[in-house]
């Protein structure tokens, strides 16, 4: 087996790696223009990467009321576009290429995001993956008509009903066979077949029918990236990718080994979830080269901007926290998660903001050397239980790029990436199947409105 | 002055010419597929038309418990896909091709649709419309979390803040130079010139800032298409581009002075608004010809499509009303304002359901002809006031093809169609200025929040 690989990428300026985008090779300046985006999803392709995966927020990071002059300094995630309307330039210029983004549920309707993700699966021809988020950010609450942030527990409530309204309508509201497109009969679809699902619940009531026809795909391909105890438990009924960040290969196995119990648990089988670790590379034809290009990227991190990535680098008031405050005497529900996850690195003291600081710089973790020494690394998360790497740029296009001409020729060699494209939709690649398995949750509802109209 | 033409299409297999998808030359049956509206954009470049113009719908029409097997038969606009998503694809294989779309008020919140816009306005360097509508369809309505359709001038009273919400966000949120890109200083963006804007409203609360920085129209160019007295004081206050299905030029000319004194009460200037009236053609090299074209199109028609599209193909019950129904006895709110329209044509007698057929069947005001011909009835109708053709279409693309391969060059010859796009923004194409006028609402939101952050 083949490890997968996605661009991690935002419709942004500084998606991960604050700072690089004032390097003279940074392209991702300009991610406005839309031929910026297409070079980079056709280099993509050329390299064998599975997908280009954008994520996105609905608002800005920081406290409430806080400010955001170190927001838009760096270009952190503002300004930024939206990624949706962006795909169907990348899907015509790609054959093969995934095509994965990111949708909160609180950004539209179940009912208006089905369909533009059905239309989507449409337009690529099975190739869409969406990312389920519930929001985070305060910000975008209140962007989106809200007071504030709902609880976590409640918004992952909110959120097991809005998926379950999309599987309504991309697996149960169109039978197979209801597209006749009979010029003779003139029949282009069987009413008998289409059906309205009349869901009434807590958050939404939708009527349908879904609009569009069943995609390639039907219900999307579904990723997930919760690291809470709720979320990780959602991921387990739902995802079929999970993006983990773990700090190592050990504490990878852990939660990865954790999510399929709770998989299993579920009804589905362990091997219905792929697990793609976030990494960033630092390739030279030496060591000591690697070595040297990764003190040139350090130089440019932004550490105020990573820090105000995890919503710590000011207080309420907008202020810094002082480098030795005690992550657990900040509480935020940010924080919290913060420190469970740090704690996992920091095992000999309280962990600070400064520790923080220095671990947020090579958050994603880091793999620097030859190529042969990455694939050697690479190599180990593989037998940690990883399927797919989520690869962080530094730079646009050429992290990307460094990585497809220098080591996935390696990879190859060893059989740890593709040689070329499986033909199909983006599930049958990962899968072997264009339709959601019947484990999933989404499966209950095929032929559940057989009698609806 | 020329005429600008519009393609009026839909991202479904139906949508006014009902039945003509039946016919073997009916490319819109595969609108799925994006080749096929690449290939249509490409085409309409080519023959200098000024924009595609996709129409859409949140739900089916017809009453609100009713039966849709006559939609689904017909293909009535369903299944039907999002446009929004599919014109990044159109973008990068046009240069000039104004690009818009219809959006209801309630298919996302307004903080969501403004960023789509805005994306899509940088995607394709600011050639992007937006038709306002406020939807009509009780199942819309039911599809997008509501137990019903919202009364009529209701509608209109949210519709108005939801414009004036994404206006404070394309005009207000971002004062120019907002944007550095400074990569020495290491300033991407100047947070001083980015702005909160703090709506609360009615029907909606939205906190900002805007997340994309401003794009070349900023405001999109608005269209819009009420026929009702509140949608034309709507369209007066806010269109720049109106929609006109008059029965005739005096008609048509009636209605443009109207909306157009409307406006000038408004603040504006008459010539801020273009007005679009919708034809269709029929072309021949002889006029023989082009009536057997003309029988050949009728024969297609489908009249239970064309009544099922105004509401009126079933009663409540599903069943279908007798011809001699009279139009005043059916009381939905639908049925008044097509009565009122209909009373323009029908003028001897009270209207029926037969008189309606028979109307729809041919609604879009029908010029059948050689080029010359039709380049007479074209000057009738601009000479009557109309700025424009929203050019109906049967059959797709030949439709189109036909109308460039044969009038087009008729009209250029006689100054009623361009020779060449002007440079820049759709805006500019129309207007002469990229972004919109002192005189209209939006305007007033810039540098109104100066002071928030």
């Amino acid at each position: 087996m083949t490890l997968h690989f996605n661009a991690f990428v935002m419709n942004t300026a500084s998606h991960i790696q604050h700072g690089q985008w004032r390097h003279p090779d940074s392209g991702q300046v300009d991610f406005d223009d839309v031929d910026f985006w297409v070079d980079l999803a056709k280099r993509l392709e050329a390299g064998r990467f599975d997908a280009i995966f954008f994520a996105d927020v609905s608002g800005l990071y920081g406290p409430a009321d806080g400010d955001y002059e170190v927001h838009a300094r760096n270009g952190l995630q503002i300004p930024s576009n939206d990624p949706a309307v962006l795909l169907s330039a990348l899907a015509v210029n790609t054959e093969h290429l995934g095509l994965a983004y990111t949708s909160g549920i609180l950004q539209m309707p179940p009912f208006t995001f089905a369909r533009q993700i059905s239309t989507l699966d449409h337009i690529s021809r099975g190739r869409v993956a969406w990312n389920v988020v519930t929001g985070t950010q305060e910000n975008g609450a209140r962007n989106l008509g809200l007071p504030g942030l709902i609880p976590h527990d409640e918004r992952y409530r909110q959120a097991e009903e809005f998926v379950d309204v999309t599987y309504q309508l991309w697996e149960g509201s169109w039978d197979d066979g209801a597209l006749l497109k009979d010029r003779a009969r003139g029949v282009y679809a069987d009413a008998s077949k289409i059906h309205k699902i009349r869901h009434k619940g807590e958050f939404y009531s939708v009527e349908g029918p879904h609009l569009p026809s069943p995609s390639r795909q039907r219900t999307p391909l579904l990723f997930q990236a919760g690291a809470s105890a709720t979320g990780r438990s959602f991921a387990a009924r739902h995802a079929e990718a999970v993006f983990i960040a773990a700090p190592s290969p050990e504490v990878a196995a852990e939660g990865i080994t954790e999510t399929r119990r709770l998989a299993v648990e579920a009804g589905r089988l362990a091997s219905d979830i792929k697990f793609f670790q976030g990494i960033s590379f630092v390739v030279g034809s030496t060591e000591e080269e690697a070595r040297r290009k990764e003190a040139d990227l350090e130089e440019y991190i932004s550490a105020e901007g990573m820090l105000a990535h995890m919503n710590f680098g000011t207080r309420p008031d907008g202020t810094a926290y002082p480098p030795e405050t005690l992550l657990k005497d900040i509480d935020t529900e940010t924080s919290k998660g913060i420190l469970e996850w740090l704690r996992r690195s920091v095992t000999d003291r309280e962990p600070t903001v400064a520790d923080l600081a220095d671990i947020v710089a090579r958050r994603a973790t880091r793999l620097v050397g030859t190529p042969e020494q990455i694939a050697d690394g690479l190599q180990v998360w593989k037998d940690a239980g990883v399927d797919g790497i989520n690869v962080v740029n530094w730079r646009l296009p050429g992290s990307y790029q460094e990585f497809i001409d220098h080591v996935m020729p390696v990879l190859r060699k060893r059989g740890l990436a593709q040689e070329e494209y499986t033909e199909g939709s983006l599930r049958k690649k990962l899968f072997g199947t264009d339709l959601i398995n019947d484990r999933h949750p989404a499966a209950r509802h095929r032929g559940a409105f057989k009698e609806s109209r």
